[in-house]
């Protein structure tokens, strides 16, 4: 059994990855951080989890094979820095501090992106996980990247759950404010950009254009829905298209692509990714879409540990989508 | 014109004071108060009356007719004593300060439900508002409670939207946390029991029988639907308890009896109570339905300005329902 | 491995039972039957199992160890008449058709509340489903009827998912009619009051009392929320009750009492229901929360195939709630 | 007093049109055609409006001054060919029958979008009502044809509530499938492209560039939110811009630019458009709200009709927002 320590485990993420992890046949839990609610049960926090665990939240941190980082963004250096990692434990860091800058002391990170990476990933004990919306954004332009067929700007427009701003109750996130209604966000700004961009330079595209991203906050609670489109060259038809991105991700148990339209439900809780195609005017347009929590997150997470530790890629990931 | 001050003005039922005033013809609005926001916009606050209005949040009462207090439950009395409102100035209390104890200084509130005390209400200068919950139970108990037919237990299921929690994020308004999602509060022990007791009790019910309210929080942003059913006695038969509900409310502008079965939609963002009435198992099935901010809360304030100005009721509250 | 066929394989509980076949350890699917659409994809019905599943609809029972009729209510006697389902076929109905009528032909069925008849499952070859509204109901007022403590007048009001609809669109389920609306139907009426009554007579309830029972249509997908309340003879004390409840359902996986007041989406996608009980007034107060599709129809059904089966109850139920 | 009639009564801006002339202070009704409702209380279909009216369905047009054509798209033209509406009656078209093809007989439609024609319709006695999306994407843009700055392609993301849809429930507006779902449709190829790009040439941009426009299908009733952008040549700043869109729109009552982010429900059940403005990256960015059924449709053909008579344009238009 893989013995697994979650740190900063109150938040969204680490609801999500004890999800995912108490029902996962090889790993056990050694110990659920948490500095404010120490002796709380978990399942006090994480109330969906009654009946599935009697954990109590620690200040432990153990003595674990692998530890989950769930600690917000720019405070998984900080922690690194205050406690004692053991060397040979591997560390999956869900934040956003190792993605665009992957060193820390002897350990070289890798941006856990299985799709692209998942040879390093094997051979790797620290993993950069990537942002929810990255994934799904990259996920849709992997392909087109690797064949360096993007060449102008990029459009981008995804909408949001609220799960994806975290736990903290904000006015962006309150109820009265947010059900059935829409907004903006960091329009062509989002902190995601530059993993994106790295991404895709790093998967073979030259010269990467502009990408022009714009989120959108929407009024569900799961899920990012991604539209994208960018100008296409004509080298090949939309079903030589098709026919590439499934090829490109024909060993990627969780990417898929869709000969018909996608809607956002149709991968909730699940780590599956939809990709649908097609061509405009003179554009190629991609729809994509995941669980922010899952794919965009704490299911990554899982994936990639499944990786690091020579296992099937799918273990504990084959969950049932809620579908409604 | 009447001058009309509202002390509390960033909160929900001030925001939605502003709608109604903004659009009242004979009202002009003097100072709205907040002691936290002094200079700003009020548009700037409550975002939907850019392009209405261009106050701004004052600390000043001014020298107003009518001042409307949404300060929040519990801090209307110390606001009162803590400033100098005229003796000829009438004050409207949206909070709960004066419900259950009308009584301040020289003045005598009076209880404001319209469709009771109308005529009490053209002659007071001071006003306790009632609560959205209490509006809704009341109004479809109060003609069973005019003929002494509430007897037994009276059972009382009511689901509230969000804006009836406040402006304040917390847990519970999470949009994460409440969309799609169902809960039950303060079950049997809601704080608006008091009012609606003794208002039943003064309007004919002898003996008033115990009110079993479960309160629950709804996915919603606006609007009560109550169900209401209590042991009937057969001595009329559901078309004559109909008709006799018809003729209770035949002179009440806002409150129409609903031959069809209701649902919440049909009175959000109006003024409206609706009240539908069926016969089953020996009950008396009463559901009724208000919007929570409006009829529950600064419509029903508006309509008992109208009263006590000598005004016609429905002034400035012939609003169009949102419907959808 | 069990070879299962589905009956009526395009609806909501058809696809829901697919979501959890396709990963039960122990089961294949023979067939998944639709007449409609003999030839289609499956995965383009039920467009989240893409990627999950290659099987077509097709009009062929095959040679199933068990069959699933997903049929609609009043629909599975007239397949049964019609089909040849052999003698050594186990059946599983998630209609209504056998729930108060449990003999056809040579069959005797046995209904399929697992906390109530585990022993009777484990040894029959015809299972009735529970409904869902049934399930949860009953659930909350098993260990008072085994008590015999039912003894004045049980009132609920239950409110439900809209894929407790259907898949047909109607009016009620129309988007634009449902979004932040709620309503009643059926209220005192519900086809399932009879399934009800017997099955708590049938746990020790004697001179069962009435059940005033008020269905509500909420404004969200999956799940059903029930407040029930009957007076309480104070035999016992709230804690004692609690303690009662634990124990009666300790050899039962999926239901558990929580301590804490419950929402509704702390089961929503998995085949929890979760209890929590106040005493009020003289009453007991009992909440009780299902996923209607999940314990409350299909996952109900794997878990009555388990028992039948001789496996563990668990088997393959083990669901990662979606929690938000 | 103007009479009006409304043909294709029952459906969502027919609805919508009662709502708003029903308390139009300068507006009686003079009959609500459905051929298959007639003698069908118009209250028991529009359910909010119980209390509101007393009229009846019928299939008479009678004596109008104006008539609304409610019809659905591509229905208006055979209603004109089957009726008499006689030569002096106005018409307000709010389908799509003559927005690209003004012509119909002796009658020569004029483009309904006030503040672009607001002095033709003025004279005019046919209007063509302009769609939903339009409206929100044109005025979004009209400032910047009126300058001829639209020199590059223009990317459009625009998410609409489910009331675009119609009445009629289908697959894509069932509630199980719409709540918390995102969707795409009818990418780049949407019907309203003509008209938007008509009446942007006519505003002023010569050699109009392709409008890329993606519609999404979102989970909430009312309202369109639109981001659009599209490079800009840095010949104004970004207040100098802003300033321009105030002065452009200075004399149109309903249309405000927004100093902050908007969002969403700071129009929806009013007549607003809401608009805010950014540069990044060389791109000038413009958020655009409106309600869809008000704005959208049936209060910019009363705003239409107000022009038409000679009216103040915002009489009967000045509605209290939802806001929640």
């Amino acid at each position: 059994m893989i013995k697994a320590t979650i740190a900063g485990g109150t938040g969204y993420t680490a609801g999500e990855l004890l999800r995912i992890l108490l029902n996962h046949p090889l790993v056990e839990i050694e110990s659920v951080i948490s500095a404010t609610s120490v002796g709380m049960q978990v399942a006090e926090m994480h109330r969906d989890l009654l009946g599935e665990t009697d954990l109590k939240f620690s200040d432990k941190i153990g003595n674990p094979d692998v530890i989950f980082l769930c600690l917000g963004h720019g405070l998984s250096r900080a922690f690194l820095e205050e406690n004692d990692v053991t060397s040979t434990c591997k560390i999956i860091d869900l934040g956003n501090d190792f993605r665009n800058n992957l060193v820390f002391g002897n350990r070289e990170f890798v941006f856990g992106l299985c799709e692209l990476n998942r040879d390093k990933i094997r051979t790797t004990n620290s993993i950069a996980n990537p942002g929810c919306f990255s994934t799904t954004i990259m996920l849709a332009l992997l392909p087109l990247a690797s064949m360096n067929k993007l060449f102008d700007d990029i459009h981008v427009h995804a909408i949001t759950g609220s799960t994806g701003a975290g736990k903290r109750p904000v006015d962006t996130t309150h109820f009265s404010y947010r059900d059935n209604n829409i907004s903006v966000y960091k329009p062509f700004s989002h902190q995601h950009l530059e993993e994106i961009a790295k991404t895709l330079t790093s998967a073979g595209s030259k010269d990467l254009p502009p990408i022009n991203f714009v989120p959108m906050r929407g009024d569900f609670a799961r899920g990012i829905f991604a539209s994208v489109y960018t100008k296409w060259d004509n080298s090949m038809s939309e079903s030589e298209v098709i026919d590439y991105y499934k090829e490109y991700y024909k060993d990627s148990p969780f990417v898929f692509v869709s000969d018909s339209p996608i809607s956002l439900k149709e991968v909730v809780n699940t780590n599956k990714a939809l990709i649908h195609i097609e061509f405009h005017n003179g554009y190629i347009h991609l729809t994509s879409i995941t669980d922010n929590l899952v794919k965009g997150a704490s299911g990554q997470a899982v994936q990639n540990m499944n990786l690091m530790f020579g296992l099937d890629e799918t273990l504990g990931l084959k969950l049932k989508g809620s579908a409604f």
